[in-house]
């Protein structure tokens, strides 16, 4: 696949814009394009030449029509919380926000679901959704746009029991490039007609269609909740429990796990409460409270004959919360206490049976390379991630390097190069080599939906790298 | 599309085929092809040209690879469960079976996950996992081969807890129409690398590849399970107490649904303790004895507020056991019963919430054209099986008009034309109906894998009718 040949946005195209959004939904002012110039990870900004902001499906295929005929690069922007570039518009064009199409279509209580427009972030849905008793589970920390999680099929601490932001959706409609609404999937939680490019769209990150509406799964809020934190001297016995945990037919929702490094951090910068050892954050979910403290007297018992050093358990929230409000904010907090370093943050999942293997891996990179790095991971999914920061180019090179190798272990392991943040510009290196054949059929797909490769374009696919 | 234009095979074509696999495992005899020629549907028998029995997948390649350069069809065949015609060789050409590929390669118990070949039966799959304590979930009745499960997105009785096949798969290869294999997601629960090709190919049919292998999620076989049965004077009752159980947070291992004519049919036939009431079937799964019997009170007061005029209820295996006998062999049952009659089985399916005015309109149908049907439903998926017999082509022709206006019911619902038996042959009619434009992009994405369309045709899509 050549490098795509795109026109630049022209004053003329920015009349047409402005026909089909009206005046103020279309913008080339600084501000406007700086906000929409890069995401939370450390790949360089890149702004846009104009931003638009549809307020319906019917404008969202109209501006992809009107750039694929006109040959311009058009990239969906939700809230900008992405952690591996997926929404920097690389070469420039149109960014598509979905700032102002964040409403709830339609709450459909008794069957568990509810339908909205993409732009919507899941913490603020999940606040309108309390009073039905109802949530959208899956939680990647940062207030993300459902539009941007169904994209880059997000997940985060809850999908050990609740699964993927894949598995928590049942139709969507999405605008092709040439400007086709399509309706994917159904509202009925059986179905078995046809492809199914539901699935085929969840992920793809905005490179073969754009999503403008989704009808997602919803589960109970749960009527009792536990919380229990377990340090252990090394992190080999922490992952072993996790294994342990995750075999004992118990069903967390949620099981982390943060290395000493981490939790000496959040000690000095927050004052938690935790000693320098590896740590596991659990939480369960019941519908009972007898269930609850059953699970946690096995979980209790599981960690102590592991070996653990303190164990610490709750089923009062506000204490719950205590517990866990240092996990949740993690990220936030190694970035505030280190103003002077970028971070590149590597998100390679293994079968759990080998996690332990992968993080004694990860372990002795560290020690050989002499480099410090947190970690922090979705244990029970076998989901990690090191973060490693940098300041300069040569140090960023070496913390390439290491994680090349550590996504080559987690594919010989039976593993991905990226359990949750998706491919975007960083996890482009790995493609070929994770998926072998099926990438050119991955590529396939997307000439034949998206043949003048204005959608996203500079992501997933290796290519010439973008000016 | 045009209808494909396909080359007879030839006695050079046969001698290729031996070289390729063996001449044992090439067949052109009449018992061969006749035991291949249909499968459990009304749909017509149609022998293929020849049968092949690879025993790996590089020879699935190589027939592949042969068939495509010599444009022969070759259609996918499993055990023949099938309910649509899905496996039927409608084009003649080369019938692929999976008889002899039916290994376990591996068990990965600490993942709760298993590598197998797709020609094995799920339940010898079972059968052969009961020593680790786990086991696959999906169980559509029959012993159907897990690549035909995976090949039509199967479900059954067990998917309201633990999803559709598609939701316990986490890899395949596959092998594509020219021979390259291609292998599918990796053993991690967590993917976000590139475009979800493993959910594309699974329910594809066998029309964009054919399933080698896949790595299939098992869960801990259950520590305490129940059963309960409750009837009901009417049949809007019983669907408002599968909403009202559905509702309740409660999360029932199966919850099915028989209607008063079924329920007598199989008092007659086997003399199954049922009276001439709509009757539901429900299970429950549990990790502690006091959990179980807690949801058996909850669901006894719910079916008793719901008016039900019997309820029974055992946590006993054997017991438990003998209440859903019925219901596990009703198909066959009904067969058996009426050795002069066929059946057309519809396959809609709805969000739960609209199940009761789904089943209402199939009633007042039933009803209004004064024809007999057995009803027998995924009630707590919101799907339906409406049973028509029928003797001649009339009456055939009459419950077609009714299934039309009951997939156009479910339809308008938010549902689906089918829920679980796939399209096969039956339901091409229904796709553009049901997909609209995102029929012609699954047949554009058809056409990009299968360019001379050897995979399974005249399946899914609406073609001139094959000769």
């Amino acid at each position: 696949m050549p490098a795509p040949a795109f026109n630049p946005v022209t004053p003329d195209d920015l009349n047409q814009l402005r026909r089909i959004l009206g005046a103020e939904a279309v913008s080339t002012a600084h501000a406007d394009l700086d906000l929409h110039a890069r995401d939370q990870s450390h790949h360089p900004e890149r702004p846009a030449e104009v931003i638009v902001w549809p307020a319906e499906a019917a404008q969202v295929a109209d501006v992809l029509r009107f750039a694929n005929q006109r040959r311009i690069p058009v990239t969906a922007w939700g809230v900008g919380t992405g952690l591996e570039g997926n929404a920097i518009p690389v070469y420039g064009g149109i960014l598509m926000s979905f700032e102002r199409m964040t409403r709830i279509v339609a709450v459909h209580a008794d069957d568990f679901q509810v339908t909205v427009q993409p732009g919507i972030g899941h913490k603020d849905l999940n606040d309108q959704l309390t009073r039905y008793g109802l949530f959208f589970p899956p939680d990647p920390g940062a207030n993300a746009s459902v539009g941007g999680m169904l994209a880059n099929n997000a997940s985060g601490i809850r999908t050990v029991k609740y699964g993927a932001t894949k598995d928590n959706v049942l139709r969507m409609q999405v605008a092709l490039a040439d400007g086709r609404l399509l309706n994917l999937g159904a509202r009925s939680v059986k179905q078995a007609s046809g492809y199914d490019l539901l699935h085929l769209f969840v992920g793809s990150e905005g490179t073969l269609g754009v999503i403008t509406e989704a009808t997602l799964r919803l589960v109970p809020v749960p009527q009792f909740m536990s919380a229990a934190l377990a340090a252990f001297e090394t992190v080999e016995a922490a992952v072993e429990t996790v294994v342990a945990v995750r075999g004992s037919g118990l069903d967390p929702a949620a099981l982390e796990l943060i290395d000493a490094a981490h939790a000496r951090m959040l000690r000095e910068a927050e004052g938690v409460d935790l000693t320098d050892h590896p740590t596991l954050f659990m939480e369960f979910h019941a519908a009972h409270e007898e269930s609850l403290q059953m699970g946690l007297d096995i979980v209790k018992q599981i960690c102590e004959e592991m070996g653990a050093v303190s164990f610490r358990a709750t089923t009062d929230i506000a204490e719950r919360k205590k517990l866990w409000h240092a996990r949740h904010h993690s990220y936030e907090i190694m970035v505030r206490s280190h103003p002077d370093k970028r971070f590149f943050i590597n998100d390679v999942a293994v079968p759990i049976s080998a996690y332990p293997e992968l993080i004694g891996f990860v372990e002795q990179l560290k020690r050989q390379h002499g480099i410090s790095a947190y970690m922090i991971g979705h244990a029970g999914d076998g989901n990690v991630h090191v973060e490693f920061p940098f300041v300069d180019e040569d140090e960023y090179r070496l913390r390439m390097e290491i994680n090349a190798q550590i996504v080559a272990k987690a594919l010989e392991l039976g593993g991905t190069s990226t359990g949750e943040h998706g491919v975007g510009i960083g996890k482009i290196r790995y493609m070929q080599q994770e998926h072998g054949p099926a990438l050119d059929v991955m590529r396939a797909i997307k000439q034949t939906l998206d043949p003048n490769g204005i959608l996203n374009p500079g992501k997933i696919f290796p290519e010439p790298e973008p000016m």
